[in-house]
């Protein structure tokens, strides 16, 4: 087993609220996953410690040990340089200003980590894991809490100048529109996330809308979750389907935009809410972008739904990883069709 | 002489209302022009002959043959197969159909003819004439009739699946805004182009705003140009002034989202528009591109106006020219920096 023994690959997905870990073999097969919370308030260091942590839990469920691991990918949010292995700034986790992850982690583990942005590390693991790496072009749009994007173009994940491409969600579609995080207006993420979604459910029921939602959870709709509103379509609920049905129609009108510029092979549609509303969603989506794309310009591009779910990250960062690592990301598969 | 027989590139810039010939030598140095209306309801066998005709008095202007050509570029309107050489279709060129324009011309001149997109062609001429081929990423915004767009992207043009990418001018800033001759709404090109402008104008005249225009041009501001509209604003004309900072606002807008999605090293501005009205678009344009970008996505780039105006099109056509008949792209350049 000696050949065996830097086999395997290691994907963490480092999130605002969670670190998911997953282990992987040289095939991209996930032998093992692990979860934990990430406790953003208890500083960095915390956190760092928490991954590693996270890291031993995963290889411990499927039987392995560090010294088996080829090398370790990272998603992190935020601005992310690839190149020093840091994160510059990350909305959703406090503190975390120009943080060596990278050194930080390889310190704890003694194995070569390499460190993405999540929403480019997610759409690599889909072109890689779903698409087995034969598209030239694939975009990436992950619709959760925001809207993160990746963009694979040529074969090769596309950062731009700053390492900042695929900030797709703060495009605006519309002048005026409604209030973003980012403090602009009418950003995709601001008409066509999670986040939009609950924003305007609540807004309504505050107004008089009536909807299952709140026999489910009270009138104050605390603990909303995506799960809650595909129960309240399922059970009937016109007003929660209404109000999905306008989300998907923007989040199509911003995938027709990035194809108007882009023109990719594929676009893989992901994130939690499509995970959990992706049936629902979908058709509308689908539609709205080709209605909103320039004609002749959507010939042969597939527009779907991603399946690796919660896993997109761990993978993408475990392709990230075996990249990095200088293993050939097609060994183990036919040679991509031009 | 006779290793310089085949010394000369040849740029041509088709568009829906004239046609540019440049004669350029090896170095990219425009040698000679000349320009004939397309005469577009003629049929496309008369554009045709017509762009032959410009092409011998280009060459003509500047005393060289046929013999002496290496290759001609060609920009067209639309959209472009780029591998058949045919243009599929084009808005503004009514009839024109799956035309085989390369084979055409090749049969007329006996010289290999390359075609692309104009806007493609355009932010080709201006990666390699005004930027020397250095920049990694370059993104190219031509402001006119409509908006169109080129990529180049790790210092190759960047076409897409069906080379139809850069269609910027059709991405959706403001849903449900004003019409588009796409059939959509609040496209980028309804909101920042030069007939956005003229709607704006011809709008507010007509419901008694009073401007210099309608002095100039009589009540219904026939023949209306953008160079009116500059003469307008340094006579003192507010009403005409703020239409351009507002066409300017949006058209940073438009910008700040390709950023956000690309994030080039350069945005390159120019058309028709911006060639009249630079100095009055230009700072609006760039405050209001970052205003809209993601903080901290926007460090280090360029946001220029292009020097090279109205020769966009026949330079980035015989860069064209030259890349496809296999002259190496920057031999007489330095190599690009990283």
């Amino acid at each position: 087993m000696a050949k065996l023994a830097k086999h395997y690959l290691l994907g963490v997905d480092l999130g605002g609220t969670k670190i998911l870990t997953g282990v992987f073999d040289a095939k991209l097969r996930l032998r093992g996953t692990a979860k934990v919370s990430t406790k953003a308030s208890r500083g960095v260091k915390a956190v760092v410690e928490r991954v590693a942590r996270c890291v031993h839990d995963a290889l411990d469920e499927c039987d392995l040990s560090l010294a088996q691991v080829r090398a370790i990918g990272v998603g992190a949010p935020g601005a992310v340089d690839t190149r020093t292995g840091r994160v510059l700034f990350a909305p959703n986790l406090p503190d975390w200003k120009n943080i060596p992850l990278k050194r930080a982690l390889e310190k704890l583990l003694a194995v070569p980590v390499f460190l993405g942005n999540d929403g480019n590390v997610c759409a690599l693991g889909v072109y890689e894991r779903e698409f087995k790496g034969r598209p030239n072009h694939l975009l990436g749009v992950f619709i959760g809490t925001g809207i993160g994007g990746g963009l694979v173009l040529n074969g090769e994940l596309y950062c731009g100048h700053n390492l900042t491409a695929g900030e797709i969600g703060h495009m605006v579609i519309a002048v005026n529109g409604p209030k973003c995080g980012c403090g602009n207006r009418g950003c995709y993420e601001a008409l066509a996330s999670r986040t939009a979604v609950f924003r305007r459910i609540q807004m309504a029921v505050k107004g008089g809308q009536k909807t299952l939602l709140t026999g489910l959870l009270g009138p104050d709709l605390r603990n909303l979750r995506s799960s809650h509103l595909r129960k309240a379509i399922r059970r009937g609920d016109k007003f929660v389907q209404k109000v999905i049905e306008e989300t998907a129609n923007y989040a199509g009108i911003g995938i027709a935009n990035l194809i108007n510029i882009l023109n990719p092979d594929v676009v893989v549609v992901g994130g939690g809410l499509i995970e959990q509303l992706g049936d629902e969603m979908m058709p509308t989506l689908v539609r709205s972008a080709k209605e909103h794309v320039l004609p002749g310009t959507l010939r042969g591009i597939q527009i779907v739904a991603s399946k690796l779910g919660d896993h997109a990250g761990i993978t993408g960062a475990a392709v990230l990883a075996r990249r990095m690592s200088g293993q050939h990301p097609h060994a183990d598969h036919p040679p991509r069709r031009h």
